[in-house]
């Protein structure tokens, strides 16, 4: 499994870079500089992210307006979106499928799974139909939003129907093939780092 | 504002240190490469987490146990739980609101605001007791899972009411005075960045 070509921080800004090359009036070259400034973003930031989906620039040039918007929009999957599923549709689950945003990233979850269903909703369907929607939507992203004792068992399921890509809300470590890639989400510690400084705890450091 | 006293990484394995130094037979003192061999975790890993709570271990001793106990502990909240509150009752701050998991690391969200309170839920309440019952009940954190165009509003009555720690996960960019530190979740940028292998894009580096 490949790495991922650049980091979060990275992928949060391409969507700003697509909107302006899009909006503003360019030529056929242009330079990180001019675009930090348009931005009012860091010149060295810009460069840095640049060079990670187009390569350097050309010094004194840029980069070709044209080259580097269509990196942006391959990256972004702005012509080709592709399609996520989410096991477990209690709170969390319910709230991920309804979420707007992902459509900035060429993402769609299209469906959620749940062993009970207990509405009439039409973007939730049985478990039994798991892996022949997978299979027929060529769906390679799964989300697990179940309780942590039948996480591991939703895992293999995914794996068997062909999910490559894992996004585990679920507390507890997964195990899968080397070919599947897992994304661990721990929503109690992004708050508890956000709160440190609450917290006020000190350290020993002698900085 | 001090700024976080580790990494969220550090901070996500300060748990597992917490449990193994309660639970596993240590003398006074324990070493950085001990507690990696009983934990299987990288050596310079745990060596870095360790100095980033406790400072530097003394040569070939390590850190007293109960120096680093109490380090530990005081981190993660052991003996005073830091309330938390949300404003937005839907399916998101519902679902965080019933989450576990916030107890290990001394946080509790103890309340939920909403404009419409659609049926009787003991721990949501009307939005006009919010600062009140923040001031009342020491609230210094709060979190933000309300549409996008009502954000701004409820963060500036969070910073009127207290609130000095915002965590938002409405899809916008918070206006906050300095005093006050705001962490951006964006749950969509989570699964983009996940799913770029999935993508296949490439990248022109050279390495």
């Amino acid at each position: 499994m490949k790495r991922p070509i650049c980091s979060k921080a990275t992928l949060g800004r391409l969507p700003l870079y697509l909107t302006y090359l899009r909006t503003a009036e360019i030529g056929e070259t242009v330079s990180a500089s001019h675009i930090s400034k348009s931005l009012s973003l860091g010149e060295v930031l810009v460069r840095k992210d640049l060079n990670a989906v187009c390569g350097n620039g050309k010094p004194k040039i840029g980069y070709h307006t044209d080259a580097l918007l269509k990196k942006l929009e391959s990256i972004l999957g702005e012509h080709h979106t592709l399609p996520a599923v989410i096991v477990g549709a209690g709170k969390l689950g319910s709230a991920l499928l309804g979420f707007e945003g992902f459509d900035a990233y060429g993402l769609k979850i299209i469906a959620a799974f749940d062993s009970r269903i207990e509405q009439r909703d039409s973007a939730v369907y049985p478990m039994e139909q798991f892996t022949h929607f997978c299979m027929m939507q060529d769906v390679h992203i799964g989300i697990i939003t179940v309780p942590v004792n039948s996480a591991q068992e939703i895992c293999d399921l995914m794996v068997r129907s062909g999910i490559t890509a894992i996004w585990n809300f679920a507390p507890c470590v997964l195990q899968v093939p080397k070919s599947v890639i897992v994304q661990q989400e721990n929503l109690a510690l992004s708050l508890a780092h956000l709160t440190l400084s609450v917290r006020g705890a000190t350290i020993n450091q002698e900085e």
